[in-house]
């Protein structure tokens, strides 16, 4: 499923640096463009300066809303100015987290379009938790539709930076109004968009530390660790929390007797190294139901495998495997990967008490900036590429 | 913690059938009775039928609501009309599951008193809840006795009928107003009632069968099964469903390698049954971080334990254990415990393509029926007890 951008270079036609129906053919859905509902907010805030900004605080003048009934099936969607929402207070998101999200970015470029990121990937992800979550499934390309939509009524809120983005959060809850632990009968897809700043300043990385302790668990196998529901990320406060009070900054997810490595906070975890075989390669942990699919891990994989300039493999490694690497100098970068960041150096593990360090930014981090580059190239426009469909 | 009510029987005062301060000594962080804010509602609903009762969808005239933040602390609470809330999009409960909830009820008499049943383990357990989720510790006397006050402002909805009661929904949310994943610095607690029916029609029980599907995994070690937090709920929803699918009316949830029973449903599991030494002992899972700590599952221990007839013991039992004694008409009953129904009798389980029949209601069932008529005795006030403290 990942991967498969709903068309590929091959089948491309020459429009399609636009927004153009060969890339969202359905619109069957939720509507038509003659019944989507617009309503512009009269009163629209000022745009914040894009160096001040803190993550997830601030949001734009509209949102998107499209419900959904057992009864009537999809409403009509509709772009409203930013309001709260008012839900029964029985609603079953509040009672038994039937939530789901996405993390995107909308990107200005230096030809001053502006982009999104292989957003059909976070579509696949959304309908696939959706199906998990017993929620409606959606016609992917109709959503991202809205989306774009969504976007281009708010462009004026992505950030005139190549530093800084508009963060888009699909979220999709069920709103059934009754107690009972079951499918909901009622849902609704809401879309809110804010813009955020760089999560590191040009070109210099920070690397985090991390606390990889075996007791806590982030997912397993036979759970729901493999979709972006709700409540994967609650239960991981408190351990982020105990991160921090031991001195590190994000928690490195372990699972199972062999310790294997998982993922990094809200990141896929990448480590680049020499194997035993005296190969280069780049490691990461396998789609095995207890990580999530990242859009990044599955772009920085694409992306190597397409330089074919060292192997390139999904597979687990436990935490003795990786030390015993580290401990004999074959590790070159240790890097997390994700939305936020597109890349994040990992410098050292605390583990049982010890302080490993990690040598990722002695290393360059070539890899790691490399990967950075790349991707911001195609986001900001510097670099063509159908991984980058135009919002307007 | 489980088990450490308020005050016990000798330090009981004479007063204590009512509410009264030595049950509730608090009332410093929430509230004085001065400051309470209550709003009538001016539009009662009619009440319904207590026969014709859906769980969980017709709620009373009035809610509970108490927020908090960050840089005010406990807000004085409100009672009010029941009404929808008005949530912020990025209201943190609705992202990352930062929301937890309590199942209790409250019983009118024979004597027309309404008593509730061991409100003290829901409080401990929501506080439990709350500490686990980042959300701000609450005094536990000052919420019961908000609670108590909802159900005597609703009292007319407590069901005048012995086979139905008010069902009482504490629920506490994180409103923090932003997306990173972090402890919220907004939230909010609320309560809402609502009548429900008999589970059974008195005296008979009807057994259940059960898919027991080690692919299907509710909690694990290292997480947060023993919490009763949204994230628990909505991942069973599909599991449920596949249940059904499968001819079964609820999920036996297994766990790990030796396939140990831990729940049944949204139920803690007992089993009742003649061990390899020859004794007649009461089984049911360790409350080892997997289980949820159930009020009921509790109470059949203690009952248990006091009548002295037959051993007690919490342990983990696997599939191939039980279907051996299963095998050589060892097992007397099996039942799961809970709220909904104190006792709910297993008939059949459906393992790896096989179903196997239980004999719980050829065998009365004895214990399931003592049990439910003991614990419902108490709770509709045909056998004084303090496990049932009087709302009015």
């Amino acid at each position: 499923m990942i991967g498969a951008e709903s068309h590929t270079p091959t089948k491309h036609n020459t429009q399609c640096q636009t927004w153009c129906p060969c890339v969202f053919p359905g619109l069957q859905m939720f509507y038509s463009f003659i019944t989507f509902s617009s309503k512009r907010n009269a009163a629209c805030k000022p745009k914040p300066d894009p160096s001040s900004l803190v993550f997830g605080k601030q949001f734009s003048d509209h949102m998107l809303t499209i419900n959904w009934s057992e009864k009537d099936g999809w409403e009509a969607p509709q772009i409203k100015p930013f309001q709260n929402l008012s839900l029964h207070p029985a609603c079953s998101a509040l009672h038994y987290s039937i939530e789901l999200f996405e993390g995107m970015k909308a990107f200005r470029g230096v030809d001053n379009h502006i982009r999104l990121f292989r957003p059909m990937l976070n579509m696949e992800r959304m309908h696939r938790s959706a199906d998990r979550s017993c929620l409606p499934l959606f016609d992917k390309g109709e959503l991202l539709e809205c989306i774009r939509k969504l976007v281009e009524v708010d462009q004026e809120w992505v950030p005139y930076s190549q530093d800084a983005s508009l963060y888009i959060r699909p979220t999709f809850i069920g709103t059934e109004p009754s107690l009972g632990v079951s499918r909901a009968g009622k849902a609704m897809i809401f879309v809110i968009v804010g813009p955020v700043g760089p999560y590191f300043a040009t070109g210099s990385f920070n690397p985090v530390s991390l606390l990889a302790d075996p007791s806590f668990v982030r997912a397993w196998r036979g759970g729901v660790g493999a979709y972006k529901m709700g409540g994967n990320y609650g239960p991981t406060i408190s351990v982020q929390n105990e991160a921090v009070k031991r001195g590190c900054q994000q928690v490195l997810w372990l699972y199972g007797e062999q310790e294997e490595i998982t993922e990094v906070g809200t990141m896929n975890l990448f480590i680049y190294w020499t194997n035993n075989k005296g190969e280069r390669e780049l490691v990461t942990p396998p789609l095995d139901g207890i990580i999530l699919p990242g859009v990044t891990r599955q772009s920085l994989l694409d992306l190597a495998r397409t330089w074919g300039e060292f192997k390139v493999t999904e597979r687990t490694m436990g935490m003795k495997e990786l030390l015993s690497a580290l401990d004999a100098g074959r590790i070159m970068e240790v890097f997390g990967a994700g939305t936020a960041c597109v890349v994040c150096p990992v410098g050292s593990l605390l583990y049982k008490g010890k302080t490993y360090q990690i040598p990722t930014m002695a290393n360059g981090p070539d890899l790691a900036k490399r990967f950075y580059k790349e991707l911001t190239d195609i986001q900001y426009g510097r670099k063509p590429s159908d991984w980058a469909p135009l919002v307007v």
